[in-house]
């Protein structure tokens, strides 16, 4: 794919880091048209600059006004700061909608803070892929902090997490019995925890909990993840909760297990997408959806089973193409 | 693919319930061997006798324990009740180990009850793929009622509860400022909802946020979903809660719906399986995993971006896929 006059302006627009382009570029990554991947290829070399910071956390935790916290204090420091937001909500349910305009009422307008929702759009996934793609162009657009909270906490937003520069936990005193699990299976990604609502009763139990767990743990990097406690809506603890991010960012920087975090997550959004694309260019056929349909329909009446539907879809794929090789069409475009 | 005698034999001994054929099996398809696809072809006709409940919450609401005191109220009736764990936690992290050992305090070591933890398996994800053919190979073992339960809440855990006869969403009183967003995420794929730990302070005004939600929402089904309130670990509410399981059942079973919802599970199982099958293809030819590194090195060090990486990765398949045919080698053969 050539680099278009349109597209080579586009990129200059989201260098400059002019709000409109950036906002359109992030919805083309969104909806995965035919020029996203021409973009991302101008956007990519251009990032690295911002320090991308992830959160997530217990829904409950209070994730959204600590997040929120956080950006007004760089925005105090003068940095421009972006926040995506994945939410697995469907568009249907409004989750995306209602949480943008909630924070609107916090961070208000102020034109330093670039705040986007990232959704879930059909049944083609792509989500994980879509908000890696936001960070970048944020990046690329300058913005010195760039923060992605997750709504959910589950094996897509622990990937998406795993992808920042920093990744955070929040935690809330007195989770009850779940939080083993919880632990279990976040401890590998958070470099600093948060105990946020650390004025409620249970606060030591927690952090004592927290130590117990991370004293068995030994990082490759061996880095010592940090408890800090944190009240947002009074806006305690954020200045050292920013301390700490800058602290493990500066140890990462000076450690070599950093090219093999960056190398794992190129290792994952490669993947990602491959997955992402191999699966639209197999559906996105002319017939691909009504065949997929009908398919599906005796899936559910139990009159075939779904390897066999799958055997199929891909039987066709094949055949489709080889034709389009013998009449010598491209067949790595994307439709 | 031909059913082999050992298929055949394998499926006798699953549809007598024979505990180690079963583990077996489930260990086959998590694995994505190369026969799990024929054996899945034998299992799915044998399915749809068990009734399969999902159950999703945030963490610390207290799901493992419902789940379990759920389980024992169907033993107690004399059924046989299958649970299967989704855990996203890496392997590495002993989450799923964790929460088998918990577990196996409680449920001890009753015959009737089948245990297993799903947990993420490398990067080549399937993990939801895997989960919903545990079911369905527990299903045709004859487990009248089958529990899924997930660890996180994300999108891949909400679309595996989806999946179920009757999805449970659990929360407990006093969640927080991010009960609205969670909510409005779980609100179109509850039929029952639960409110555990109700002796706790706040009870009522959960409820009454939850009806106020309710209130907006109008299900393509009509169904109105209950609010049951529960105190798992006094084993209160549990009864109530089998009832409301039962009823939406009943009620489901009368409605139009039920096809629609089906053909929609099948869509999505479908989708899960070709994404995962057209990645492995690409992946697990002879040396592509040694490239898939060498790319994401490159991309790592900004050398490459991922959007060429897969342009690369997918023109090498193709005509990998090219000289197979030539060669009148079998494309469509799982490696």
């Amino acid at each position: 794919m050539s680099v278009t006059a349109t597209n080579t302006t586009e990129i200059e627009r989201i260098l400059a880091g002019e709000v409109r382009a950036v906002a359109r570029a992030i919805s083309k990554v969104e909806d995965h048209l035919g020029d996203a991947a021409a973009l991302m290829k101008e956007v990519f070399p251009r990032t690295g600059r911002g320090l991308i910071v992830g959160v997530t956390g217990s829904p409950g935790a209070g994730k959204s006004s600590l997040v929120d916290r956080l950006a007004t204090f760089y925005r105090q420091q003068g940095e421009r700061v972006g926040i995506v937001c994945v939410d697995p909500s469907s568009p249907f349910s409004g989750g995306a909608i209602l949480g943008d305009r909630i924070r609107m009422q916090t961070l208000g307008l102020d034109p330093g803070v670039f705040i986007r929702s990232m959704a879930t759009r059909g049944h083609l996934g792509g989500l994980a892929r879509a908000t890696v793609d936001a960070v970048a162009i944020l990046d690329a657009a300058g913005y010195e902090k760039i923060i992605v909270e997750t709504v959910g906490v589950g094996q897509d937003e622990v990937e998406i997490v795993k992808t920042a520069d920093v990744s955070l936990v929040v935690v809330v005193p007195g989770m009850g019995d779940d939080i083993q699990a919880l632990k279990a299976g976040i401890m590998e990604i958070s470099d600093v925890f948060v105990i946020n609502k650390a004025d409620r009763e249970g606060v030591l139990r927690t952090e004592k909990e927290l130590e117990a767990m991370l004293s068995l743990a030994m990082r490759p990097d061996f880095w010592q993840p940090p408890i800090v406690k944190t009240v947002a809506i009074e806006n305690k603890g954020i200045a050292e909760l920013a301390a700490q991010i800058a602290r493990y960012r500066d140890y990462q920087k000076q450690t070599k297990a950093s090219l093999t975090h960056r190398a794992s997550i190129a290792r994952w959004r490669i993947l990602e997408l491959l997955q992402e694309t191999l699966l639209a260019r197999a559906v996105n056929r002319e017939g691909a959806q009504q065949r997929l349909d009908a398919l599906a329909l005796e899936v559910a009446d139990k009159r075939r089973d779904p390897y066999s539907a799958v055997e199929e879809i891909i039987g066709e794929a094949i055949s489709n193409q080889q034709s389009a090789i013998s009449q010598n069409q491209m067949p790595i475009a994307d439709s």
